[in-house]
């Protein structure tokens, strides 16, 4: 049997591709609709057009079912942009942020999978590994613009690309701001202005 | 009855503060051990001595204990610094956050409180007002820093507050990287340089 989460294994096609493209859906769609604590095997299952005794055998419980969705968004996410400008490619990650929090499915997924990653060590592994994930595709045009001489030499770029993201989650999660577009370009300009200035030198 | 909730009426002094006093403590000692699946009205008047009626008459439900438990954190928490520097203001603020997330309950209370609020509407209204409050708070630092000529005219003083919390609110909940005291300065520096070259003009 291919095991679950072992990347490229179950893509593209074949039917352990769609049982798990199906459930992964149905899962984040359960997730979005009523958080983790409406999150059950069985209702996957059921909404997935699959197996109950297949999702069980194959995710076994609700964290291994999380962290697989988790990866599979990871490897599903938009790769990063090259515009031969920092602030644009960082704006370019700003706005893909902001939309991915402001979108209604989305946004109440990320919101639900963050809460239960408070409270469960191993879908809080699987986030943050999601993270690295997306850090490490966006990091590459922080380098570029330290190998233009655009930013200082020693810039944590990975650092760089969190600093984007942060005020957007923070406006998801703790003040319940608009995540308007107006914001996400103040984030990469923030980010852009402050590595310039040093500041997120290692 | 003096209501629970409103502003000064239940301190200094007096059985109705005392009994406040006590059962926000236990509230708080609950969610952060155990988080809000383990916050019970009853259990929490078992751990502050306090009757079972009173609990339920004054609080009714766990949401509404939550709510007046921010409100608490929100008048207990510390006061704004102000050195005359922006920079060193700034540096306080982050400092006070940082340790105030990295504390091992405090940190866990957050999380647990912001966990709840992705599910539950009255809980995120309250955890809104206690930022707004935390915000109010500091924005008069960043707002002498305009009237000194330190930064631009039109500077949006709370959103420049705001931007030193948002990344370690982002290692908290997202990314799980470690909530240190360098982290803490390069937020309140990041937040100045940006401030300073206008990102944070309204």
């Amino acid at each position: 049997m291919v095991q679950a989460g072992e990347p490229g294994s179950t893509r593209p096609g074949g039917r352990t591709a769609r049982v798990r493209a199906a459930v992964l859906a149905a899962a984040g769609d359960a997730l979005a609709e009523s958080g983790m604590d409406g999150l059950d095997l069985t209702d996957v299952a059921r909404r997935a057009g699959v197996g109950r005794t297949t999702v069980y055998r194959r995710w076994g419980t609700v964290p291994a079912l999380v962290a697989d969705l988790l990866q599979d968004m990871a490897e599903q996410s938009q790769p990063r942009v090259e515009t031969g400008s920092l602030l644009k490619d960082l704006l370019a990650n700003a706005r893909l942020v902001r939309e991915t929090l402001a979108h209604p499915r989305q946004g109440r997924l990320f919101k639900a999978i963050i809460a239960a990653a408070t409270c469960d060590e191993r879908t809080a592994r699987a986030l943050h590994r999601f993270y690295e994930v997306r850090i490490s595709e966006w990091a590459p045009c922080v380098e570029q613009a330290v190998e233009r001489g655009d930013l200082p030499e020693g810039t944590d770029a990975r650092e760089v690309i969190r600093a984007v993201s942060a005020p957007l989650y923070y406006r998801l999660l703790a003040s319940g701001h608009p995540l308007d577009e107006a914001t996400a370009e103040r984030c990469a300009r923030a980010a852009a202005v402050a590595a310039r200035a040093g500041v997120y030198m290692r």
